[in-house]
């Protein structure tokens, strides 16, 4: 159920019965010449929602601008500092519990927020205010992710281009899949990223000139099919799993024994 | 154009000719037993997005959450703190400018955010990062708003139900228009608003049982397109005259005579 | 009772068995060519102090700088930025609740603070620490201000030179009411404000260029009598309907049903 | 020159000619059961007002609040957090600097505001903002302060006794002046102040009942004048003192050589 | 060099002709029933000395506490929040740049602090204020500490415990390696990590009873001395990388052509 | 007990038991040229080790760098800005709470330190969290000190020095304590330290060429053998004490009588 197309009324019975919520966190940020900037905010809401349905759970809607500074030196990219992220972020999240909601998935595509989200979520959950975990797409499908593609990149690669291929076809510039694999790096493992142990890169642009990764050309709309129908079975089974959760077993574990001041005089 | 579905690439005209972004907020809040929380968002987004294809400007997707605390009583209401939605605005407005936008127009659809985007405003002109604007749909057709609708209701009444009807028809329940009217207050003159000079209301719980205001059975379709081009146009017109503005004209005024120090020996 | 003047054993009694405070708060700004830059602070702490007597309440010392950044070109115009504004005010406001006042009435005549106070206010109520509501005079008695004045100008004009010139006869410069009329910007509706719903300025000179608004000849001491007069009476009012009321009925009102987790299996 | 009885256009010769500003900060606390709780503010207004006066400055309005949790057990004692008043100063100090005042001295009369308006004069120091600098009265006449008094008392002794029975001498309670010295501490030394090395209070309420020190019935009017006058005098020396200065030598020296850098090759 | 041993006069050379810093930082948090709290700070500074000194470069005292809350259970781990961390680490990183400091490596042995000392350097790097680079011991070795370990586990494990044999080895309980192995979880692809693509933990005790993982009987003084070396050699080398690089080659790369504004009329 | 030394099972019977830590802080900053930048962390860290070895308490790592702004000239001189070393501070111990210590002695040999350390302080004890004083090595035996110096000057002198060749003699630079004395100032009471009753520095570049203050020469390491000697003992007693006191006689004392609202009706 999506949350924003509902009225006030009709979501009495969730709010009454259900603990749950789905929010869909994504970039605007530059995924070459054959994606368009919105391909993560996209991705997002496409499981998001999918999975919310199927799994009879509350979806809300999506934070489309995240945490990309990486990406800035290409056009149209947009970004938020990390702690207005995290602050926004924590502040919605902290306020669905006004009305119950303390289990929360943040249905997230874009890499740069992973950390961003983790420490939102080890606030809320510092507190007991709530459960909220981070969940990527394409971790939670590894193996059909290399099975599928031989150089899958980690950005604007063919794991994106066929999920999009499958979402949104239109805005796929189909003409540009060359250009974006020649354009770009291929193989993440030929790109300069190390330098004895640190990284040799903050930038996009420190390692590809056209901002993506991976074989672009190896995208279809199958794959796509594939992976997001993989990749949404993956949600709706950590939703039921959330779902079913005793409230306490997903707080922290108490401290070990002996208990602090236990024997104090 | 919008900027969410362009790549990278066909974004690099705007960058070096333009300066102008249109950005919509809204909010996620209720609005009546007729309407979708999405309303203030959807009207925002389907605002901006019109009138920067009409422009010729740059729009970026929608903030869907703003600061909506005194709708929380309502079943599935989102809102940020005020802190946070500020630092969210204000940081990726900063970021734009990385890319030479230096004129913003905050197209808004919820009356909680509109200090707050002032308050962002003023900071990004102090710093002469942008110029920064907000603008309230029907705050810029006033003649237009009262001609239509005898009891128009600030939050969630015709003037709102008609823009959706226009927008998003399948998202208003018919079927609630009278019972909206009903639960609500119909006319906001009628609503214990104010005690001695001080406001003695801060949710809207206090003063309307079922979170809306006017006469929704006033609303149709058409009057919906009348109000959506009418402050489209306004809006264009806006864009236009911000972006023939030389960037000087739209900073601070400089101190009065004598200047600070002037005659200092 | 004015706190700053008694002992501390002196407010033994209050402490005991009282809830209120009021606060005056103003600017230090300018206000032409014929008014103090204190005028702002100056008429919140001259109705707070004898509202506060008549009705046997606790007045505060004032909070003489506010949020003024739009008088800056000014000479001599003082201002805090927003968040340090609320901050301060929110920690004394927090602190007072120590000695066991729930209740504040932000006493203020600078129209720049209000929105600051509702936040502050907001967060003090959601936190249940207080209930404290901010208070404008003139719009307390908005009638009268019509009745008087031709041309009441909402800054520098005939209603706050009245005022002045009831309270501090000595500060109002009697010799420049012509030039403050002349040299500034009479009809509010003259003025240059909106632009395509859009607010077309920023500060006070955008509009005037002696930054006053209003007939200031209009004004005489016995009209600042009358509205002296007026405005303590709404609120010795305000003061005594606060005072009255029990405590929960100042905070906000529960959820809707059903109550959120209330069918939770 | 006391700016707030001033018009903006009175004010042009000084923001041309002059840098300095004179900004009066003290408490509202309790000064046991002789003193108002405005004792330290309206020290600090009287000798600013004066200082400023004698030699021609300009005065700002009173800080009239400031950091006194230590006084929070007596009635009526207000205060702010620390980090509330830094910013607060920080932020009308800086605002300052928009008129050419470059040079701020905080004449307070409340030791628990030191340390921060210290702090806060040096983040506008390094920022080459300002120099600003804290000034204590009585410690600008320690000798003094010492001949007249064999119990001065750091806090409602009768030094601040004295000083109010010249300034205000209407709000000195005469008849509980023995009151005073009887349920305090006479004599600081006799206090439990430190245990092996550490301050063994953190409130006045931890070493005096009555919430003040020394002997108050030492205290007479004339001491009043003759104290206020001295530190008066004080006052008028540094503001010339800090007026003549060029502004480079009241910023901080530069790095000792070799200069940072300055041998890289 | 370590600057800490250091009188001022001596660092004269070094702050004229360099323009590097080593800061080491680790944690203070349990590693298990062998290893003392101390491990990831005490590996984190005899890495960062040696390396400093054998390449002619400042070292600085170490940061001993950092981010360890998914430690918290066991007795006597220290930890501060993120936004604290990254603010004190930012802090003391920007003040070293008044000595001309403009590159510095953070030696780090805790993984806790990775990400924040990321955001870090990203800030220092926007500002152009300096290049901050993070680097963790074993990843600059991932070979050899495969070669050397069959179950290498990533705390508290066998790397750990041999570079602590061979660093301090009189603070290795030995009698406790085998506990250590048999009451953690020796294999961490057989814990409960991830459930659906989700982390199924927070904290380490999620995952293991006594707080360590890997098997622990495997370290000898030998292999500690081989880690140490390899690793050593690794920092040395990225020292030199960076004191090499010319200033503008290590900030951020330009924006991408067409630039921002460039062909605006 | 060394925490840091301790393995977390170790630790065991301390937090079941005891409720006290000693956390030492100091500042990397200039000490002359005959004192090492670490003097400060050094003597805090000795002293608190030693303090906590005789009396049975927990002793932390050590906090290496502090608030030394005023030393920056000086080459290497490390510093932290005020709000980030009392978050960083405030963070860890409020975190030391989650393991029953609610008693923290900051041990601290840095006078730049104190103030930041007492407000941290204050907000741990207004939460009730902890009971946490600061504490500097040589307030606590004035007389010894006197006694032992002519000249001990506040920094770097030979008090300092003293202590530096009884806990690390090879640290100090024997040839150039004469330097140290000729190129600084002697007594403190020679400087130009006031100017008509405030500050006349900021900096100790200031008011000493090379750094310090004091009669170098003075110092041997029997001198500062009885310094930590009889300092050790001081520390020894105050934690005691502070280990011996119930922890609501630790905590502000109520507000006084009669109680806030207890006379409402």
């Amino acid at each position: 159920m999506y949350l924003a197309d509902r009225t006030w009324p009709e979501l009495g019975d969730y709010v009454a019965e259900e603990s749950v919520a789905v929010v869909p966190l994504g970039s605007t940020e530059q995924h070459g010449p054959h994606l368009p900037l919105a391909t993560d905010h996209l991705i997002a809401e496409a499981l998001a929602r999918e999975a919310a349905d199927r799994g009879g759970y509350l979806c809300t809607p999506t934070v489309n601008v995240g945490v990309s500074p990486h990406h800035k030196q290409f056009h149209g990219t947009m970004w938020v500092d990390p702690p207005a992220f995290r602050d926004y972020v924590e502040s919605f999240s902290r306020n669905l519990s006004y009305h119950g909601i303390d289990r929360i998935v943040y249905v997230n595509a874009h890499g740069g927020n992973m950390e961003h989200l983790r420490e939102v979520g080890r606030r809320l959950r510092e507190d007991e205010v709530a459960f909220a975990v981070e969940w990527m797409w394409d971790e939670s499908i590894p193996t059909l992710v290399s099975d599928l593609f031989e150089h899958n990149g980690p950005h604007g690669g063919p794991k994106e281009t066929a999920m999009i291929m499958h979402i949104a076809p239109e805005l796929v510039r189909e003409g540009k899949l060359e250009d974006a694999r020649d354009g770009g790096l291929v193989e993440l493992s030929d790109g300069d990223l190390f330098v004895h142990g640190a990284r040799n890169y903050y930038d996009a642009i420190d390692n590809t000139e056209n901002g993506v990764l991976g074989d672009q050309t190896d995208a279809t709309p199958e794959k796509g099919e594939r992976l997001f129908d993989a990749a949404t079975d993956q949600l709706v089974n950590l939703l039921d799993w959330i779902d079913e959760k005793p409230f306490p077993d997903l707080m922290a574990k108490p401290h070990v024994d002996p208990q602090p001041g236990s024997r104090r005089s």
